[in-house]
């Protein structure tokens, strides 16, 4: 039996609040659902910057460019700067302009992405709707032209996702040098209303990964090159930063690949019976999975801070 | 090292023709690709049937009726009855029908699926066009209606796969006691003329398994399911049974599976480097790949028959 997080509660509330220096948060289930803040959250985050706290936003999300997190995240309340949004449209457009890269990118994604193409320089194709118009479809063979400049194959989050777009992806990826980069595998949004399940990019890059033949690199939690790009910038030290996420394999993952402490909020997808099922079993790969803070949500903090230091 | 397949030659040719009276032999790959009959296909298996051998054509492929498939194979010159088709349609209607399954089915998938539905009354809905109309995509939770009677998912090749199928399969899924069937899980067609690289229904599958998070059961070989389909009705003995196959993870495996004689052909997407690969491998998995015999093309059999025969 591995431990279970700890509930953050008046006891160790001092201690917590001094641990950490730097806050990373994920979006998405822990400040709001869609549109809908989610309880006090940006109360709960102003309050941290009282206290003297950097805050990052840290999203797997690859649907919005940098300016319009900060339109969202000011919209709702949240004090936001361009340079403390994080996305893992960013961090795919950091990764490639390190490597110099200087040919084309087929784009499965949105304006998130290539808004942060353009912002370092690196030319793309795709990225709009590209339905299946020829019947029968085994036709598409004959009428799809590839581009020869495409050197890298991007797959973030797009509902306009189609077959010729699959099929145009698997064909770049023939190519072995051509490069293979997926924003985030997360596998369904938190939103469920009305028992509608939200399909997350995970299940796209999973279908091209599964026709080509070879892994993707993730740009994304849980992969530790978000860490990477933020810290370089800001210079943060892990052991005093605090990653808060709702969703364990990838967030708390993360946060703990990259050695920060890890606070879980019960307000997305992670339930407490996954927790109590996660430290039950004997695989020591879910124990990984396991924050060492959790709260039913990140507006509780502010209602501890409240009645505490007030 | 394991033993690779043994190239049928002029001095095994009787002991092998001798070992089998039934023949069951995949299709893409191995008698035609796409539209284009491969060799002497179609002489080979006539010739076979000449010898009093019995021959099945089992495909993975879910895009045509058993009525389309009998027109195929007859507009390519190969003798065909309907009840010579064993395809990954017809499978899944067997498998719903033999369930007394008596709700409706969300089929991502063409009328070859819903065709053999319609044969033993199974009603359904999808299998059509349905691609994001409305933007943002985000709005599509509040616009999807779901019918309460759908009670199973089947996911086959669709060209018109689309974010909105997805997220119906996945919704529909979320019900623990929907039935979640995969007609099969072949990666990529063996087309690949100009450098494309043609989907298979693996990938689909794949997608909707990523966001339902939980697998499907698999109608298609390398499942025994099919065999199962077969032999109950024509009472075929597994050991004087030859499986013919272009591609080892579905065809060969499934051979195996079921206690056939193998018989690989290197015209579709399989190559001698890959046997070559699995039996200098140690993963006993990768043994299991192995067929008992290989030859270039189907054709060539005919070659060996009429040079020591006639």
């Amino acid at each position: 039996m591995a431990k279970l997080p700890k509930r953050i509660d008046r006891e160790c509330l001092k201690k917590f609040l001094d641990s950490f220096d730097n806050v990373l948060t994920d979006c998405d289930g822990v400040l709001w659902a869609g549109d809908m803040i989610i309880g006090q959250a940006h109360e709960a985050l102003n309050k941290l910057r009282a206290l003297g706290k950097k805050v990052f936003y840290v999203t797997n999300n690859s649907t919005k460019s940098r300016e319009e997190y900060v339109e969202k995240c000011r919209g709702l309340g949240f004090v936001a700067e361009k340079e403390d949004i994080i996305s893992s449209s960013f961090v795919t457009a950091q990764y490639l302009s390190q490597l110099k890269f200087n040919k084309k990118v087929y784009v499965i994604g949105t304006s998130g992405i290539t808004k942060e193409l353009d912002e370092v320089g690196i030319s793309y194709t795709g990225a709009e709707p590209d339905p299946l118009v020829e019947n029968p479809v085994f036709r598409l063979k004959d009428t799809i032209q590839l581009d020869p400049d495409v050197a890298a194959v991007v797959v973030g989050f797009d509902g306009h996702f189609s077959f010729p777009k699959i099929m145009k992806a698997a064909s770049y990826l023939e190519n072995k040098d051509c490069l293979f980069i997926g924003t985030n595998t997360d596998e369904r949004f938190p939103l469920g209303k009305g028992g509608l399940v939200f399909p997350g990019t995970g299940c796209l890059v999973k279908a091209v990964e599964t026709v080509a033949e070879r892994p993707p690199i993730i740009m994304g939690k849980p992969s530790g090159l978000m860490f990477t790009v933020i810290s370089t910038k800001n210079n943060l030290e892990p052991s005093r930063t605090l990653m808060i996420g709702d969703r364990c394999n990838t967030d708390i993952l993360f946060g703990k690949n990259c050695g920060l402490i890890t606070l879980v909020v019960l307000s997305g997808v992670t339930e407490m019976e996954h927790l109590e099922a996660w430290a039950a079993s004997e695989d020591e790969e879910q124990h990984k999975l396991l924050a060492d803070y959790y709260l039913p949500e990140i507006g509780d903090i502010l209602t501890l801070i409240n009645e505490n230091y007030n």
